[in-house]
């Protein structure tokens, strides 16, 4: 049942998608967006067998995963309903000119149209966000593409029978046979991602494992795009105006937030950046002391983060604060990380994270300008920090892609304003991000039709705007008809 | 004064340019606004020093080269109206939701920010609108990212007086310096491309230079995008009902298409698809005897483009039908284009171009098929083809990114609507545009705020909206305050 996909089965599955790109890429909107919500409605009603399931090939808590298939159902039909509402076409439209300078005008419209078959490599830690059921998979369908998912190996089960669900609440829905598909094992991923019908790709996981894959994509005969979300260490600066007003309250969140899922967040926080001074080890080794624990994914990532945990505690000037539930709490100090800045700033997926103590403002810019790229950066500071933070800002801005006022990073709401993506390694391809409804954009290529006739057109650029879409018209957004 | 460009020369460029990224970056849009304004404004008003100079380097004629100054000023003001305007920002704001299931939602706004420092590939054939003051330039000085561009051979001496008065004048709106830089040599092109410093790359130019420089670009240690316009055939497609209406227009038009400016545009319409008993032969022929002539960009131009006529001469089933002014007419089938389509089907920069004579409907579907990617398709049909056109449009929308009917491929407006891009090759980056206003998104990341003070924020994000820009509050595009 979840044995590695045969070549021939590979082949049937790219025959498929590729066969299903038309139909479903040029279905009109509100009729995909019913197809998607389809899908959606029938994972809801799965959620009592899949559930299960995913308990036990991840070790993940009931609560958390109840919660994570309410989360991607909620995203399948917040893509539905952006694409009915039409933004996520991207219309402009351009009447003709004639008195245009330098030469006059044509009539040009502008539509978002789908790539074409998306190659999806699921993560292990999200085994319905970034799953089989997914961001990327949702973007790709709202897009228009039909998706092929590699299914992540330590929920191969759950994969399946979450595919057999959409698979089949997609065709009762009238989407066309190959709109979505699975393979399994990891030369199956590796040939769909060299195959000319694969048009671009998403994979959330580790540094190496994504950029082997993005180079396999960019160097093919025909490049492809290449969505990776690789690792972050999504730093956390505390100024003492913080600690002085809500130092207990940042002890305890901090711990509650990095030791969250047992640690296997891509928005962990793996660093907590202290002033001198700041008086709360004793708070943050009593909040460790309430760590309930959890097993860790599976064997293989426990492996990792047990061999990453010893490198930490090999570091020269890395201290070992508290330990327990399976968690972690180092300390160091700017000094000691700015010499050893290639060991400690490199990610542990899993419970631990590190305290690194600096010496006034100016420490706190180095050990900002410390960082490659990010999914998040947080900031906790106080009014009576305003000048500082104004000068944060943008080397916070320049390290990441999501930046946090007095909260934690994990947690990503799903949502029109969302940016998961950050400067590289975060991501590669840090001008796209993999949750929100503008993921959607890394599936569609822009086409102008250049003096079509009304009548030729897709209906969403015809002047009378049939579907009541919001339009960009002679550069300004509008609902209306279009007068030539 | 042209020599290449020496490494401690590339070395002051670069560090310029980092250097002035982050004023740049956080320039308020209406201020960056204005220094992109000057900077048109100076070019227009240096247009009788730089067209002799342009002429004298490219052999192009001065109307078509003081046409070409307007088109690049006009090109820059249009993306400072597009800044001030707010919409190049993307503005998404989500205020906080305390009920949002299935976790309260913070308040989150995103916004563009500039990459940071891009470097741009000049092209041969258009010394202004795709140079040192072209559409990669403006689009990356509009997202707020400093310029190194290296200039292209052909015209040197052009290129160093465009970045001097383009210098001056930003210098003197107050710009930063270092916004931007101009290198010279193929050695300094490649060493900035691999630079940590140079965030992204744009190019024009030929399919091996291309795919030979993206290699560079995304298999750095940090890869970046690369933007690379490539090779283009822009097949255009005719209906017999076409020839009936407009057998001559069709004719003449077609011949003025492939031969303006010498065929070198990368929208040349390489092939023209005509059905049997067509009758056009000698309308063509005719059309032929009336090409001015004229001469290529420069040498080594002629000479590749002497190499690929050289070729399509010696193809199987090809045939000359006219030459004219140094531009070539051949001919072929379809039957036989489809045994020698990879020799026919490789661009041959310059003023020659394919009748191909195609039987019917199915050999017309067939002709589509047999592209790769193309910047234009166009077709020249009538009402009376109504279901034909319907049948073709996804064809052609598959393999181009803009669409023409009854026209010609020549002219690339300079607008919102606007898309000059396609599937590979004749793009890598086939979701991107190099002209029109969203080429900016090319250069910009998002990055999301999250429950972050409001005076904190930069301007575009503040509750107050100053500035009075479109933004897209809790999913809904208004120009309105926040509540929160």
């Amino acid at each position: 049942m979840t044995a590695d996909t045969t070549p021939a089965e590979l082949e049937q599955a790219l025959a498929d998608a590729a066969a299903a790109a038309a139909a479903l890429g040029t279905a009109e909107p509100a009729v995909r967006a019913g197809w998607i919500r389809a899908a959606a409605d029938a994972l809801d009603a799965a959620a009592d067998e899949l559930v299960p399931i995913a308990m036990r090939e991840t070790a993940l808590p009931e609560a958390r995963l109840r919660g994570e298939v309410g989360r991607s159902t909620g995203q399948l039909r917040m893509f539905a309903d952006a694409l009915v509402e039409g933004s996520l076409l991207e219309v402009i439209i351009d009447t003709a000119d004639a008195a245009a300078k330098p030469v006059p005008r044509p009539d040009l419209r502008r539509v978002l149209v789908p790539l074409g078959p998306v190659l999806v490599f699921a993560a292990s830690n999200f085994p319905f966000a970034f799953s089989v059921c997914g961001g990327d998979t949702a973007s790709a369908l709202a897009a228009g593409c039909p998706v092929i998912v590699k299914a992540h190996p330590g929920h191969p089960e759950l994969s399946v029978r979450t595919a057999a669900v959409m698979i089949e609440a997609l065709r009762e829905a009238g989407a066309p046979d190959g709109s979505l598909g699975l393979i399994q094992g990891f030369d199956a991923g590796v040939a769909a991602l060299k195959d000319p019908r694969i048009t671009a790709a998403g994979f959330t996981g580790s540094v190496p494992a994504g950029k082997a894959l993005h180079e396999i994509a960019v160097t093919r005969p025909e490049p492809i795009p290449f969505y990776g979300e690789l690792g972050s260490l999504n730093p956390v600066f505390v100024t003492q105006a913080a600690i002085d007003a809500r130092g207990k309250e940042i002890a305890s969140g901090y711990v509650g937030s990095f030791t969250l899922g047992v640690g296997q967040f891509c928005t962990k926080p793996g660093l907590l950046f202290l002033p001198d001074g700041h008086g709360l080890k004793d708070e943050l080794i009593a909040a460790m002391g309430g760590v309930g624990g959890g097993s860790m994914l599976n064997g293989r990532i426990k492996e990792a983060f047990d061999t990453g945990l010893d490198r930490l505690h090999k570091v020269e000037g890395v201290v070992e604060w508290a330990s327990g539930g399976g968690a972690t709490l180092l300390q160091t100090t700017l000094a000691d990380l700015m010499v050893s800045r290639a060991d400690v700033l490199e990610e542990c997926f899993g419970p631990v994270s590190i305290v690194v103590e600096y010496d006034g403002a100016d420490e706190l810019r180095e050990a900002i300008a410390a960082f490659d790229g990010n999914l998040t950066a947080t900031l906790h500071a106080e009014e009576s920090d305003a000048s500082l933070v104004t000068d944060l800002l943008p080397l916070l801005t320049a390290k990441a892609g999501r930046v946090l006022w007095n909260g934690w990073p994990t947690g990503v709401a799903v949502s029109w304003a969302q940016h998961h993506g950050g400067p590289f390694p975060s991501t590669v391809g840090s001008i796209h991000t993999s949750v929100g409804v503008t993921a959607a954009r890394r599936f569609q290529r822009p086409v102008a039709y250049q003096d079509a006739p009304d009548a030729v057109l897709p209906a969403v650029l015809r002047d009378a705007n049939p579907l009541g879409i919001s339009r960009r018209i002679n550069g300004a957004i509008s609902r209306d008809e279009v007068e030539r």
